[in-house]
């Protein structure tokens, strides 16, 4: 362990060991940010040569659930993250409990990746989240339908991404389907909320309890996969301040460090409910590498490494845009017409280096920075519409 | 070979591999930006383990004048660059003759490793170099010292960097000391330039014979090793399109593309001389990773795979100052002192996973941002007090 003590504080100098759990995008861009600084990698996924194992100083070739693989991942590290939430937290917790450090904590983890925990969580701090609850029976999910109203979302309470895991049930006719659907998941049920923006904002914290925000972001879904972000959001400061408000406050209660992204929805009558919270970089974060002065990637590395938080602030108007397989190509495949995409200004490719692609695979995105939102979406579309995905 | 006909224009996708030959810190900067991008980059680096091999998809690890080696490493690239000038321009002449693509060229290689041919090929293009000649004897020596007066440089013809290979001989009694010390080489003598001060501009050029320029700098050797480069550099306007003019004329003359460097000293009456053109990203220009909207390591990511030359606008005043190894610290160690540094704003660290250090080693670098030069500087040697490297 290479933990220093200095003036009670604890701090990691490179070229100490970050430990990743999982190989993705996230922890490839993790990964490029802490090996700038100077600092050592070693990622964990069952996947060899990952997104993020291909830019880390090695990679232990492992399932997630192999606990000797997490035992040598932590005693090759000084600290340990992880870069998505369907982790064992009491493999972690057994870490913590040898003297691993884990950011966040094995705690935090544990109540966000069950999504009713995480909201009863979030509920009993008073924190604005939709009416849920927890659904035991068929029975029970028709009488709460009646409670709630339609349309609901029907949620795996564990193991849901990128809208797996989730059904929007719109008419009683979509009730049977859906349990079906989730059958044998532990569930919960949430109203839906008919938002007009959805939101999200991403917030710093470190051991010294050093709290940062980064700008409101306005996000774009289809089919459950966010697609743009635009920066910042179009909102009344008024919104603003609730969003950090709530952001503040989330970080309060879990009372641990790290970056956590904060999803919202915006409805009609200006009131915002939390969606979800992941405790890690995020998707709608992307932009933060052009765009803030500090990236959401080198911030959780200063976080990891017990240094002062970096400034948040934004440089520039931007939108990201997300990189998806398509519904033609499978398996092996290239990407075209950067020519077309490079020639436009302040346009930034991220290709996650992935060897295969699929149906709404995100394999990249494309960050346009521009004098306003409006200018850069269009140019962001742009780029989109230059590229193709095509068969190797 | 993944090279694609583009209406005549020869672009590569990704993933295809960018070869590098060289595992330091220009090719792990490289390296980074190329994958960001999704290529694949294979590195060749008679060290293991080296700066840029570890971020790369795999390293080589044989010397540069292994033939089979580097054999293997254009079997697996569908394009060759390389990060520093002495490797062997013939073996690459070979490889191109197989058809294997080698950005710059083997020509330009071979006229720029060696600095007699690189300034009189400078000097038949009319471009403003300082007295040269090239020494055969130490009589010769003698006698040329005469004609050009005193300071000289004695110059070793090839594999000479940070000074190393080059000696100034100031009195006639440094004669003797400055022949031995280069004996055996193939030597020139230059006459010393009075520089007020030290410029540098990174040109690119790519396919397409499309040309951009960086700003001009100002840079600040000690011991014949950069310790600060200020952006941009504080001179007329007739001095900047001055050297812009240079600049492009030394593309030209070169007729091939990549990323060139071309350092210069200006005197007291406003003459601009060149001082070296080096074929690849520069220490002197590694502020553009912040600074500038494409930076030098994209820019020859984009050089390399065919695409059009990205804006090299400044974002912001900038300088940047080199972590070098001190004379108290020789092996494995550890930067500490970064928890002050990065409490400061707008304060980008880079350390290149060196995992020796020894006299002058450079290990790192810091680029500040700040509203203008003046305070960029201050902040920048304020972050060089508070580094320290430690024994680990």
């Amino acid at each position: 362990m290479r933990w220093c003590n200095l003036q009670g504080k604890r701090v990691l100098h490179p070229p100490a060991w970050i430990g990743v759990v999982g190989g993705g995008q996230l922890g490839r861009m993790l990964a490029m940010e802490a090996k700038r600084m100077g600092y050592s990698v070693v990622v964990l996924d069952p996947t060899e040569n990952s997104p993020a194992g291909q830019v880390a100083d090695f990679q232990i070739v492992a399932p997630f659930s192999d606990k000797t693989a997490l035992r040598k991942l932590a005693e090759q590290s000084d600290v340990i993250t992880y870069e998505f939430e369907h982790i064992d937290a009491e493999a972690l917790h057994e870490l913590e409990i040898e003297n691993h450090t884990v950011i966040p904590s094995s705690k935090t983890l544990k109540i966000i990746k069950d999504k009713y925990l995480q909201k009863m969580t979030l509920y009993n701090a008073n924190l604005p989240v939709p009416p849920f609850c927890k659904i035991e029976s068929k029975e029970d999910l028709v009488k709460r339908i009646g409670e709630f109203g339609l349309p609901v979302v029907l949620k795996a309470r564990q193991g849901g991404y990128d809208g797996k895991g989730n059904f929007v049930i719109k008419s009683e006719s979509d009730v049977d389907l859906a349990y079906e659907k989730l059958a044998g998941k532990d569930l919960m049920l949430e109203k839906y909320i008919h938002f007009v923006k959805e939101l999200s904002i991403l917030v710093a914290r470190n051991f010294e309890g050093e709290v940062k925000f980064y700008p409101v972001v306005e996000n774009i879904h289809e089919e459950n996969i966010l697609r743009i972000t635009k920066v910042p959001a179009q909102i009344d400061s008024s919104i603003k301040s609730k969003v950090e408000q709530i952001a503040r406050k989330v970080v309060e209660v879990l009372n641990d460090c790290g970056i956590f992204c904060i999803e919202l929805f915006l409805d009609s009558n200006g009131q915002v409910f939390i969606n979800e919270i992941a405790p890690r970089p995020h998707n709608s974060g992307h932009y933060t590498i052009e765009a803030c002065v500090t990236s959401q990637f080198e911030q959780l590395v200063r976080i990891l490494t017990g240094m002062p938080l970096g400034s948040t602030q934004l440089i520039s108007p931007c939108v990201m845009v997300n990189i998806l397989g398509n519904d033609e190509v499978f398996g092996k495949y290239t990407v075209e017409g950067l020519e077309k995409i490079l020639s436009m200004e302040k346009v930034y490719l991220h290709l996650y280096g992935k060897s295969t692609t699929s149906r709404l695979r995100k394999l990249g995105h494309i960050t346009v920075l521009d004098e306003n939102v409006e200018k850069a979406e269009r140019k962001a579309l742009e780029t989109l519409s230059h590229l193709k995905i095509k068969p190797l």
